[in-house]
């Protein structure tokens, strides 16, 4: 609903993790994006034609996506203005802060003169409701992390495009703003009330008797002394069937807390595990995902190996070595435990 | 801030729990309470006179509380209608639930023409910011418990009580909206954004260097699946020097959820000190409250006793028994800890 094709923003930023939403789509739907926007102070590319908005706009652009995010969703004073500059070259404006668009008294006039339209991709649903933890039907993979932006999208997107190329029914279930505008749907469970955590992750992965499987976006991490209230509801509620656990080898430290060590692999899993077996008491880990980008190709092979021998669960980097040995063991125990029940 | 003397609403509730913050502000500020009001199906009473709005007025009440709060905190069209009349007769009315009363058009609009005020207390401050986790000064306790409603914030308000009664600077920090009717100040946790949870405890329970104590009140439950992000986030945020742990042990199952027991004290004294110990690692279990309020004294005791004998930690009904064997243990071992520090 969000009109296509897009212009993706950069802004000032040169923090590779900071535009991940920018990233998202020039990644997952290239074909949408026709270029990038970014001042001379951005060293950050990805890899699209640099356009000003009246370039974008010549080329077929719609929407102009902020697509950076800071901690806290702060909507600051240079994206505002620039916003505003693509409202008036004839752009829509969409951003996933915490600070909505529509809030800009300025922004909102603009909108309205030009008939453009803002899209706040965080604002929550109306209407939810409080989660139960009530047993419900269906298999769920929820992707958890040792880290906030670690992957976690991008494994959970690759793991529901092998399901479905192996014939399996597979949705993905955004949770985050990169994913809600990856999938056109999902909700931002960083942005709900805090009381609806894992109700609203109840509401956004519903019951299934198809056999199919949702593949839910993890946030954060239980050891983000930040952000891991929204993980461990959000565990809760996906009443998950399967972990995977997502990690950064090369993140020196807990993202924005300088200092602040990483949890052992082994730990992390052991404690979602240990908290997803409240609602989830059969959940199983089922594979590690690492995000080997800034590797050579046979350090990241041995890293894959090597993690995969020390937590006895298959390894891979979901977008360079695919996630093949996931889907094999995920899909190996189900058959067999389906089997089993079938045998009553 | 909130006009008192009060008129407390109990409604049509049936449910003791329900009523919870109308019960705490008759226990806790009995003298700005006139009186009850109640509909002839409601068999509650908080042992105030019976009132209708108008006798209340001519009592003297200037704020109807809507003290109840049923999970989610719908406003019902009964509820709305009995605002609707207190303020027909007078009355500001407020309330503590996630829907707002100054979002009811009706509401807003009798307000406005009679010059009376609609305050909804569970409306979180504006500008909160993500938590950091970073050591700040002071000494904090936090109460967690084994459920929702089990009687965290009645010992939170004993302790502090407690403390200051021996001479020893205390605040209680509250996070719901029946402490902060009754302190007239604090932060509804459950009410921030999630990804605010743990930041919005931060700026409620600030760095002190007075070795004054900040008693900060708990919520929900790690084992409550509607709830334990709430509550790990404000664990997180709380960054405790000392836990005390909250039971009811007469509740038949989780607040709101049949079927399903409550936690073990034991493991879920654990899981909180495991999960607290990410901001505060020398944090310390320093008693067990429990609400024996269904017992006879006798029995009420042996339970006490029996289950300090289990957990080898102070245990009482902080109401009917007061908290000084809790104290002794917070403070003991927090003066030992100082005299250390002082000779090195």
């Amino acid at each position: 609903m969000i009109p296509a094709p897009f212009l993706l923003y950069l802004g000032h930023s040169a923090d590779a993790l900071g535009i991940k939403t920018s990233r998202g789509l020039a990644e997952f739907r290239r074909e949408d994006c026709v270029g990038e926007f970014r001042h001379d102070d951005s060293p950050l590319t990805l890899g699209l034609p640099r356009m000003t908005m009246a370039e974008a706009v010549a080329a077929g652009a719609k929407t102009l996506v902020l697509g950076i995010a800071g901690a806290g969703g702060k909507l600051p004073a240079e994206l505002i203005a620039d916003a505003k500059a693509g409202l008036e070259a004839g752009l829509n404006v969409a951003a996933g802060l915490h600070e909505r668009l529509r809030d800009q008294p300025e922004l909102a006039s603009i909108a309205q003169r030009s008939g453009l339209q803002l899209f706040d991709v965080r604002e929550p649903p109306r209407g939810l409701s409080v989660g139960k933890g009530t047993p419900r039907a269906g298999h769920r993979l929820l992707t958890v992390g040792t880290d906030c932006s670690v992957g976690k999208m991008y494994a959970t997107l690759a793991l529901a495009r092998g399901l479905q190329a192996r014939g399996v029914a597979a949705d993905f279930r955004a949770t985050g703003q990169t994913g809600i505008l990856i999938a056109g749907a999902g909700v931002a469970v960083d942005a709900v009330v805090a009381d609806f955590i894992s109700g609203a992750i109840e509401q956004l992965s519903e019951a299934r008797d198809d056999d199919g499987w949702d593949l839910i976006e993890g946030q954060g991490s239980l050891f983000h002394p930040s952000f891991a209230g929204v993980s461990l509801g959000l565990l809760h509620g996906a009443q998950p069937e399967a972990l995977v656990l997502c990690h950064d080898p090369a993140r020196p430290h807990m993202r924005g807390i300088p200092g602040r060590a990483l949890p052992d692999l082994g730990l992390c899993l052991e404690r979602n595990l240990e908290a997803a077996r409240l609602t989830s008491p059969g959940v199983r880990a089922v594979g590690i995902c690492l995000n080997t980008s800034g590797m050579d190709r046979d350090a990241a092979l041995r890293l894959c190996a090597a993690t995969q021998d020390r937590l006895a669960l298959p390894c891979t980097d979901p977008i360079a070595f695919g996630v093949e040995p996931i889907l094999d063991r995920l899909l190996c125990t189900d058959i067999s435990t389906r089997s089993t029940t079938a045998s009553h």
